[in-house]
Formats: structure tokens, sequence, C-alpha cells
């Protein structure tokens, strides 16, 4: 397969698209970044690279992070993991307060935020040392010592954070976070603002092909539970646009509002994209678009 | 008419319902007033006072204070006051977040804890000492300056008032709240944690039979003003029980969770009661029991 | 007071609304009549009647017949009404589903159309002959043999009807209709199609004023059971609209999408008037202007 | 792959299922059948057949029907179909009328009730015989002349058919459905009554392995559409239990209230497994459990 001039088409052919929609603004540190960038990588299970564009620049990887802590989540808990956050599609945006408030507490999945801040309870109560064990985490998933957290992206999304701080507090009601608020909340932003680029990210979910055993900075995961922490991907990894990129992409991905999106096909690939330009559900517009053509171009899909 | 003698005679009536449902436990304050307590006072326009039982007794006034609130923000903003808050029944549960996310962060009205809570922010803004001016307002109504907060019940509610901050952070979200938010929660929770008893408030309440004109520590209200806050205690002033209590009463009132029932049947008397035992939608049974005998017995009521 | 005075000033006075909003359309019935039209009528409890303009020009009542149907459920039924059907406001628009699917098929009130449905339901089960009864029970109310269901109207109500259908559908689900469909839905689309003119209307409501017996075609209602009827049309009678009508009129009243509204000041007096142009909630604006102003000039409301 | 042993090994595990849960019984035809008959059927693209136990009953297919009609209203329509049914997972129950209501008449997957309505209407509009159409699709694809409607479990389903019945007028009334609701309707529910066995839809859903041109009947679907459309199974094939089908299983798949399931492992199989005994989300208990074991034993699963 000529993945490189695979990725050079792809390029051309989403410049129609370019300068459509907007960036993330709610935080002045996302607010400032130069929205008309593009990177992507792609790495085999055979150990090939390709790349195009800025496949090296940093970016706010955002809820592309929950991914990260669903696998050290599944690693420590196991199917226990599941009494405390749920794995059914939400069909409704990222934030929704009205689901959680009808299902008493429990969110409905790992990828809306309010499952991701149960998932950072649940790190917190169970390490010694939770910031150093999800960076060592995903240090050794991407092979890059230099991954950090910005600590000026977190502070800024906690000062503006009040969503994220009214669900927070109806799961601490529900009795469903058992770590102090401001702590939970912390954690959860600082992992949001991790930095990665596109090579980085392509490494780190090469890791979920399933193309070798799962041991990382001491997280294991069996061949199985790889199968079904991308089964989530697959019909939770996309907020209410779920169905749609399933439909379009065939593979299950995840996106955050720093314009990234990851994408893995079991046993072949891992796929990173970015974009700061979002559409109106907050997932990348060239980034959706150029996943689409990829396995439009490849016939390489589940779906 | 003999009121006195259909206070007694209430009283011995609904001792069937004695012992019937728990008190509020959220917080150790409440959690440890004797529930089995029970007082009513009424106050005709003429000057008269009847009262039964422990009706000189304080006990912590809760939703009551929302009606304080309304009155201090209608004299200060008229109608401008329904650009921030509705007056529509909210058809769902006093502290329900669904109907808030819906409609954008406009809470439905004024005595939802949510349409309090933007009352209270707004007080913040306008007032020098909103603390003060707040008990300043509610002695000169009741006419007894020992009437107070009780810090150690505010402090317990904030430390427990995970719901109303997961409230209060929503609006904030959503641009409804314009002051600092533990600002906002501190003064909510002081408002509801001020003591009086049945007494206090049936005299306080003769302010809203609209039979002088209202004039308290330089809060206004015209008589069309005071009739339109009574349409509103008529329409929202039992959550989803509104209709209920208009129904079996037939006045307009305010309840709070710590026991304490409010109504008023304007130019002709106020009437509070007060037990501590709750029905599931969070109403005094006995309270409740009360109001609709005595509208009953007297035939004085609006429906 | 100079009534007679009052309404000419109230017309007057609302000239700047002419013209504004539609009138319903859904129907040609209803889209055909002249939008530009406009009656008040008002009667006293001392046999005092009052006019201006169409008064004696017949409309379709629409949903003011909700509130005959309630008067003959509680007569037959008494309190056991509410079994089948709530007397909590809805909180949201007269055609909701949602609401009903919450709630397992118990309508929340009886001026929502799934609720008056449900009457009309078990006046079928109820009555020999449902048609005549309740022809004759509002031609006793005002006083006219003449007035009579519009066939037309309510066939094309039918066959334009599918929301009401999904709706009685929905009640067959959750058993709360015991009888044919069909038969409920024409049923019930007659009674709205019942024309009455504002003079018709506000001598029917005086009995709802209760000032003498209430003892029509054999449906006797006690006092303290209109006291509860007018009860419920304050709380209920204008759907989402039910607080603002309660804050601006101060009235217990009830609103049809024809554009007629009725509205009861118990002991006093009887007023209903007429204009075809709705806001958007479905109420006639010029409709609500002139009770406001109604109440506003005379003084006379109980809020 | 030993298939044939590994089906008789999940039977033997499943055992201690056996007994749980309930058949369907909201209609006589479905109430009547013996609860406790299982089979099983497996196809692989090599053209092997594996089955076990009564994989050649037939038995009512019901929501597995929506598979064929969306097939041949994706072959019909194209992408233009998803104009009138969306394609995200409704995170509700499979009836669900507050989704539609909020969505103004836009169902939100093909595989909801209302989904598979708004279809049923396409087809009837676009087709001259849709009755004969829908049955020589599913001969032809099942290679069997015999299969069939059971015209009295489709009228039976009308009979009952309340809640379809609402949700048919709730998309007329919002203009979503261009033909006569009764047509609509009944051709609907002669869908849901065909009468297949495990073996008849394992044959079936072969198609939907992709290998091999898809042509049936006249109905076409190029390879990237077959895709698209188990993307669109993997998202929603389950209702509100989708999430946890694609956790477990892994693979497409659709299930029917009759106690049939079905899943494609595109290029590899196709299976079919059919026990009436359902859970309380409507799905076959014993089924769902076969499929679950099925992947996990053989390690073919795309999750």
């Amino acid at each position: 397969m000529e993945y490189q001039k695979i990725l050079e088409d792809i390029y051309e052919e989403i410049q129609p698209f370019a300068g459509m929609g907007n960036q993330a603004d709610y935080i002045p540190a996302l607010a400032k970044v130069n929205p008309d960038q593009y990177g992507i990588a792609l790495k085999t299970v055979n150990g090939e690279s390709y790349s195009h564009m800025q496949a090296d620049t940093r970016f706010s990887i955002q809820s592309i992070s929950k991914v990260f802590a669903l696998a050290m989540g599944l690693s420590l808990k196991g199917e226990d993991l599941w009494k405390i956050v749920g794995k059914e599609p939400s069909g409704t945006a990222f934030n929704s307060l009205v689901q959680l408030e009808v299902e008493k507490g429990k969110p409905r999945n790992p990828f809306i935020n309010a499952g991701a801040i149960v998932i950072a309870d649940m790190l917190i109560s169970e390490l010694d040392d939770p910031d150093a064990a999800f960076l060592n985490f995903i240090r050794e998933l991407s092979g890059d010592e230099s991954i950090d957290y910005n600590m000026e992206v977190a502070e800024s999304e906690r000062e503006k954070g009040y969503l994220n701080a009214a669900i927070v507090n109806m799961l601490k009601y529900h009795g469903t976070i058992k770590n102090d608020i401001e702590d939970v909340l912390m954690f959860y932003f600082r992992m949001c603002s991790v930095e990665m680029s596109c090579a980085d990210l392509a490494q780190a979910f090469l890791a979920f092909t399933n193309c070798a055993p799962f041991d990382y900075a001491g997280f294991r995961l069996t061949s199985s539970q790889i199968k079904r922490l991308n089964a989530v991907m697959q019909t939770c990894g996309f907020y209410d646009e779920a169905g749609e990129f399933s439909y379009l992409v065939g593979l299950p991905g995840k996106s955050g509002v720093g314009g990234g999106i990851v994408a893995v096909y079991p046993m072949r690939y891992s796929v990173a994209v970015w974009s700061p330009r979002l559409n109106p559900k907050g997932n990348s517009i060239m980034g959706m678009k150029s996943l689409e053509l990829l396995t439009s171009y490849t016939q390489e899909s589940i779906f």
C-alpha cells in the first residue's frame, strides 16, 4: 500500500475544507493556536511510519486522553470498571448533564466528560502518584520521554470549567466520586492538557492494534481487553457523532477538542490526524474528512 | 371566626398523621431536630393573633427564604427581574438540573433552587451589604430583631451542597451568574439558614396580604407587585406539588425543607405551620394537612 | 364599577396589537375565519351584563371545552377523577408526548390534550349518550338551546389530528383509555368543535363564580368542588404560559386555539374575550392583553 | 476452525441460563411459542455450514427485518436515505417517543421502530408492489422460496400495536410519512411477521459479509454500502444495549423480539441464533450468551 502517496493525496483533496469551522476558543491557550495547521501520521504493525505536513507539531490532546485513562482503568479494575461507568453510546452531546440526572449518577460511557471524571477519581484512589503514573504510561506508549502536561492549559481549563465543575458536583452528590472535588477536576484537566504530536499519538495507539502484548509502565491489558476497548471507541468515541464517524470512517477512534483524531485498524495500523478547526459537534473538520478518505482510498477499514 | 378553636381542632384531627414521614437529614443540624414537634400561628389583617402548640419555637426556614429574596428582587428590579428568571411552574422537582439545561441557564421560576440562586447573585450585585440587608428586611417584616442566620447550618449546607454547587456552576457556565460562585452559594445558604418561629413567619407574611403599603427596611412593593408575587407563589410555591397544594388548600404559599409552610389569604390573614416530618416531595405532612383543614373549616380561601 | 366604559377603553388601548400574530390554520375551518375580529363580554354575579364589539359572534371554543368536560367528570367521579389524571402544571406545551411517556400514561392535568382525552374516555364509559349529555350541559350553563357541535370542524380536526391520534394511542398502550380509539378521538374533537360567543361563554362561566348552587342538566358540583376546579384552572389553564397568565391577569382562566379566553373572579364576575390572532404559545394576543388591562383597571382580581 | 464442536460446546455451556427470562407475550401468536427452544447456525464465506439443535425451526424474525428493509432502502436511495433517517445510536429504548419529539420527526436510526417505519413508508412510495418485493428480496437472499409473511401475526400486532400507531401518527404529524397511516403500519407489521429459521437467516446474512457482489431480486449494494450498513448495525443494532453487544460480542448484529439474533463477521462468516426468552432490554438471553462465547472461543471477531 502506498500510504505516503495516499496521505499526500488526502491533503490535496481536503483543501476545499480549509478555513471552514473554528477552533475551540473557550480558553486562551486554545484560542491562540494557529487554526490553519494540519498534520497526519500513520504507523503500521510492520513498523512502517508515514506522515505528512506538521506531523511532529504538538497540540492539546484533550479528550483523546480519555482512551489512555480508560486503558489504565481497565488494567487496574478489569470488568469491575463497568460498575462505575457504562458502555452505551450517549446519544447526546459530550457535556450533557441531562442524561446523568436521569441515570442517577452513573455516566453512560467513559468518553463523555462525566465518565472520564469518574475514571479520574478512581485512578486517584488506586494510584500512589496518579500524575506521574499517567505521564509514565503515555510516555512509554509513545516512546517519548518529553511528553508532558501543559499546566497553563490545565489551570486555564479549571478557571473556565464551570460545566465540568457542575458535572463533578453532580457526581459527588450521587456518591459516584470518592475524592475531593478539586483534586479530581485538576487531575482530569491535567490529563486533557497533555501535548502530543500526530507522530506521538500514532505510535501510542499502535499498542491498541492488538499486534503485540500490551504492557506499558506496569499497565497490562489482554488481547480481549484491547478488543473491547476498541469496541467502546467504535460505539462511543465521537459523542453524538459516533454513528456518523463509524459510518464514514469505519474504524474505532477518538477525537479531542484540540482538533486531534486518532483511529485504529486492529492488526493493521494506527493513524492520527490534527487540524484545529471544528464542526458544530466539536470534531475536526479536516481530520474527519482525512480519515474518511483514508479508509476509502486504502479500502482498509472494518466497516 | 373562632380561629383559636379551629387551630386546636386541626391539631386534634391531624394526630393520625403524627410519626408519618421523616425529617430532612442531609445535614447534621437538620437531622438532630426532634421530628415530633408542631406549631401553628395565624394573624389577621385586623391585628388578631392566634396560635397553638410550639408556635414560638424557631426552626430553619430554608426555602421559605426564597419569598423574601423575591420580594427584595422585585423591589430592586421591578419587571426587569423576569429577564433573569421565569415565572412558570417547573413541573419537576425543586433541584432538577434537567430543565435548566434545556432552557439555557434561565431558571423556570424564583422558587426552584436555581431561580433563588440567580436572585441571590443579583442581590449581591445590587446591595452594599446583602447579608445585613436581608436580615434587616426580615427583621422589619416580622418585627423581631433577634432573628438571625444560623452559621453552623449554612456551613453544613455548603459542605454537603453538591447539587446546589452543580446548579450554580451550570448557571455560571450559561453566564447567568455574575459574582464569585462561592460568594453566591454561601449567601444562598445563609438565607436558607435563617431561623424563625411560626409566629415570626405569620407576622412577616402579613405584609403579603396586601392590607397596607409595603415598605420595609427600604424595600417597597406596590399593591400590584404583591398580587403578582402571590400569583407566583400560587403557581410555583410547591415545586412539583404546586397543583396539589393549590387544589387542597387554595391559597398562595411556600414550603421549606425544615418543615415550615406559610400561606397567605390576601386582605384576610397569613398563616404559618411547622412540623419536621416530610412527604416524598419534601413538604411537611402535618403542615399540608393543617392548611387543608384550615381552609376547609373556615371556608376562607381563594380556591 | 363602570364596566362598560372599561371594556370600551380596553378595546381602544389594545389597538396597537391588532394584526400581530396569526390565527390557527391547521384545519381549513379555522383558517378561513376572519382573524381581525374581536369581542368581549362580562357578567357579574348581580346579574349585570356588559359587552363590546362582536360579543355575540360564535367561534370555535376548542380547549375551553376542557373546563366543561372536567366539571362533568368531577360531578360524576368526585375525587376519584384524580386517579386517572393529575392536577400539576405541565411545564411543557399542550400537546407534549414527552411528559406522557415519562409518567407512564397518566396525563399531568385535565387541560393538556392527553388529560382531556382521558376524561372524554371516562365520560363515554359513564354516560348513555355522551354527545347529548355534553351539549345539554353547556346549553343549560349558557341558557341557549342553539349551541351546537360543528361537525365539519370536528371531522376536519380528525383528518389532520395526527398528534392527538398519537396521544390517544399512547394512552391506550398504557391502558389509560378504555373505549375504542376512534370513538374517544371523535368525541374529543366534537367537544372542541362547539361554537359559542363571548356572551354565551360569560354566561356559562358565571356558574363557576360559586355565587349559587351548581346544578345543570343533572351535573352537580359542591362549592368546594368549584373552588378546586378554579384552582386547577389557575395553575394549569394556559399550558406553558400558566404562570404568565396568573401573573398578568391574576384570575383562573382557560384559553382555546380558536382565540377565545374565559376567566372567573369567584363571587364577582365571569368574563370572555375572543380574537383569533395567537401568540407563539397558542393564546390570543388581544385576548390576553384585554384581561390584563381589565384586572388592572378594575383592581378586581385575585392576584 | 472446528465450528461444529464449538456450537455444541456453547450449547452445553449456556444451560445454566435455560429458563431465565420470559418470551414476548404482547400478542397471542408470540405468547404461545414454546419458550424453551434453541437453535444456532453458522455459515462461512467458503461455503461451509454448521448448525446445532433447532436450526431449521422457523420463528418470527421481528426487528431483524429492519436490516432487510434498510438494505432495500440503501439500494433504492443511496446516501439520500439519510435525509429521512439518522444513523446515530439512540441511547434509549427501541420504542421511545421522547427522542422523536425532541428531534422533530426524524428518527435517530433505521433500527428503532420509528426509523424502520419511515423506511417502510419510503419503500411503499418507491415500489410497485412492496409486499412482493420484500418477500422476493429475502427469498433470494436465503435461497428459500417458502419463506413468507405470517398474516395472523401481522394482524395481531396491528390490533395491539398502539405504541407503533402512536409513533406513526407522530411521524405523520411531522410530515415524515407520505403514505396512508394504516398502509404503512400494516406493511411494517408484515415485514416483522416474516418467519425464518436460523439456517435461513445465516444464509441470508452471508450476503452482508461482503465476500461477493450484492445483487438480489434487483437490489444492488456496493461493497462500501455493505460496510456502512454493517457499521450502522454495530452502533445501533441493539437499542440501548448496543454498547453491551458490541463490547461482549464484537460483531455487527441485530436482534428481534421473537428471540432471534444475527451477527456478521465481514469476509468470514454469518451466524444466527434463536431462543425466545428475553432479557429486560428485549434481547434473547441465550442468544446473546451464545454469540459472546462464539467470538470468545473462536477468537474471530472484530472487537
